[in-house]
């Protein structure tokens, strides 16, 4: 009897008996499964999507349910607010975003089509106010549906591409629109014919001469056999909880202290691997301190413990955060004046390090040597009053002297802090959602969306809110069409 | 026909005609290879060395010849020269220059074998003299075979780690001791009676019911069946010749203009991983540029772009090196003063890119914003001055103030300047040199040692000269013997 593995497909050879037969079989129901479940349902194939929780949601439940959307002259929101947005900057965009790890198909051909993107979500029921909401948020704190969620307007992407806001967020009263989004999601799945099969978790692929035709999933603690005559897709999410992948792998992450997701163990990249998929860009990661709220504390400045600026704190929160991670001794420092502090939040477990009626004293405070953060903030302000930041090219309005004492130093400590991350590596998939042998080559039956793959947010420190939800429910269209196909 | 391919084993039932038999079958030709059959021809078994090139060297051959050898009280080159250096201190600092990528059973096996490994070295007939060359040298200059070789005496290693030197040298006059080091033990595994087949390219390895048994070569443009009744080592170096594997898993090396290797494409890792190997740690690299010759600019201050400085530049040139590769803008620059500056060779393209009698002048000569470089050096030359340097803690004797004018700036840039570099991501394995899958388990049959494994010098940012050829000679060993024992 051959051995149900995940690391190692199954002969269908062995399968005695096929517990449940269909067209395509999609493992996990976040909005990457729901969104190929959809698809591969309307190419007309039958679907069962199986998920190992008693219920949908996955990351994508946990997430602001915010979608990185533009180009094509702007969506309803941008152009009502003012912002016509070419598809030629929202790829150039894409692309920046995506660093030394872009998948350049992937920016090209998503950059082409989000607008009809846009438009068939609205198809499934997500509702959009078609508003913008100025100011810097997280995500919106009202109903609104389109915010700033990336670095377009900061160095060096607002000279790479004209900046416009893409975060495209659910109609839904405060944070969370990620719970509701996947709601309508399941709605449009269900209400499609898509059955789904709850409490049922991948054990193994099961493969036939090269091709991939099933999957093994347990119910009930047995085996289960299932038949999937056209394709499986996976979409089972990212490894941030497999505590030995991201050693192999993606080491940096421990010096962070709170993984996001949901039960994201890597199954369907191993599940990939062991097909003969590739995984790619495994030491990527996305992070995050909720550091721009309140949002006045956007208008700080950080340092790390040698007092020295690292980066244009205009840039998306989740880019600053990422390039503070980088910086030796485990934290960083959030530096304000009166006119700008507020508490922080909570949640954030950010913490004041050091006070002072002059930046002398809170360097002193800090136990730093004198001359340094002084000094950075002497050379800071002197330039922020000419309107300029000629080291990290931080613009107006962000750009601002912090010269009103009392002044304070907040304290971001990797570990201690609320830094979030999530992994961005994994398996490598054409456009058209399938896994990628190692010569490129497509393995039959098999395909993936969302963080079990390597996708648009490929980058961490390119990251913009939006682009792994974009990721998700594009590309699993995509996959789910090929896979219903067959 | 069964295809032959890199990606997937061929199955031993295919094979139509055995054209070798043998019990081991090394692949490559290295410093690893080379290790690998002398040591599975003493445990009794017969070998064969297969290697694409006309003869043996492969990256080992371009090396310096040095190994990293220390622990037990010292070898004889450090006894002699006073260092009396324990095997709890190696240890340590084996593990804190693995950083977030080490292996601590490797560290840990080859910390307590390192001594009786230097005696093995010996007893294949590597020379060596036996004395210590003072100062800070890439490789030795004269024939000494003892020198500092990494960030022993630098922080943070200097206090994790009692410090030594421990780049013990092949005795041979001036640099290229990597040719000669291979050259005695090509000379050992042929008098054992280790058969070498060269002109010999590893097309595929060979499978039979789960375990590894042989190799497919291909010879006078003909694929040519290897049976290897024990065991398959691979020791066919990194990928840095491999651009798609770069691009998947290490992009940044982009940054970078001088690969170093001897046809490193990958080959081993892809055969590894096609035989259900686990590739780990393949976003790492080597990189160093050598800004230390002439000796003098060793006590230079390097500086980013935006005038910052950024490590102690007491620690090992690659080490300083792979940091700034790190910094924005692709370069940085080395500043020095009239007393240490000498013309740099011209080997390394390092240019000029400043002077004055000034820093205020260097730095408008480098086009920066005042008060930027010469704030950075005021501060810098106060602490030297008090012979601490408060921000990196770099220590004497090379902290010394450069306030004794003309000064200079010279350009490190990236592209443009020699940056050497190499991967240092392949497959797991186990300290016996068995070649890992995803669970942990060795594949039977496959061995591996020496680049094309992730190994001691496993991260980047913590290399020292000797860590690559003491991983490669000390597990080539280990995947021999037990290759050799079947």
């Amino acid at each position: 009897m051959s051995e149900i593995s995940l690391h190692r497909p199954f002969p269908a050879s062995a399968v005695g008996h096929w517990d449940f037969e269909t067209d395509v079989a999609v493992i996990g129901f976040g909005a990457a499964g729901a969104c190929a479940a959809i698809e591969a349902a309307d190419a007309g194939a039958q679907v069962i999507l199986f998920e190992r929780n008693s219920g949908s949601g996955g990351a994508s439940g946990l997430s602001g349910g915010e979608i990185y959307i533009g180009g094509g002259g702007g969506t309803d929101a941008q152009t009502a607010a003012g912002f016509a947005d070419t598809t030629e900057d929202f790829i150039a965009y894409l692309k920046a975003a995506g660093g030394p790890c872009v998948d350049e198909a992937k920016c090209e051909l998503y950059g082409r089509e989000a607008l009809a993107h846009y438009d068939w979500l609205k198809a499934q029921g997500v509702p959009y106010r078609g508003n913008y909401l100025p100011g810097k948020h997280i995500e919106p704190t009202d109903d609104s549906t389109l915010i700033w969620s990336g670095s377009e307007a900061a160095a060096p992407f607002c000279d790479i591409a004209k900046p416009a806001p893409r975060g495209h967020t659910i109609q839904h009263m405060g944070w969370g629109g990620g719970r509701p989004l996947v709601d309508v999601l399941e709605a449009s799945a269900r209400a499609k014919g898509v059955e789904v099969v709850v409490d049922a978790r991948a054990l193994a692929l099961i493969e036939d001469e090269g091709r991939i035709v099933g999957v093994v999933v347990r119910i009930d603690n047995t085996p289960r056999f299932v038949r999937a005559a056209k394709g499986v897709v996976l979409a089972t999410g990212g490894f941030v909880f497999n505590e030995a992948m991201r050693r192999k792998h993606c080491p940096d992450t421990f010096k962070l202290g709170d993984p996001i997701g949901d039960k994201d163990d890597g199954t369907g990249i191993l599940l990939g691997l062991g097909a003969g998929g590739e995984a790619i860009h495994m030491d990527q990661f996305f992070t995050t301190c909720p550091w721009t709220m309140p949002e006045s504390h956007a208008y700080g400045v950080f340092v790390n413990i040698h007092g020295q600026r690292f980066i244009n704190e205009d840039c998306y929160h989740g880019r600053v955060s990422r390039c503070a991670v980088d910086q030796p001794g485990g934290k960083v420092y959030l530096l304000l004046d009166n006119a700008h502090f507020v508490q922080p939040m909570d949640f954030a477990r950010i913490t004041i390090a050091g006070t002072g009626e002059t930046w002398d004293e809170v360097e002193g405070e800090l136990g730093m040597t004198a001359g340094t953060l002084s000094a950075t903030m002497a050379f800071y302000n002197a330039h922020a009053r000419e309107g300029r930041d000629p080291l990290f090219d931080k613009r107006a309005p962000i750009l601002v002297p912090l010269d009103q004492g009392p002044f304070v130093a907040l304290e971001l400590d990797f570990m201690g802090s609320y830094f979030s991350f999530f992994t961005l590596g994994g398996l490598h998939t054409s456009t058209e959602g399938a896994v990628l042998d190692r010569t490129g080559a497509p393995i039959p039956g098999l395909f993936a969306a969302g963080r079990c793959t390597s996708g648009l947010p490929a980058w961490g420190h390119g990251y913009s809110s939006g682009m792994s939800l974009a990721d998700c429910t594009f590309f699993g269209r995509q996959a789910g069409r090929a896979a219903g196909r067959g």
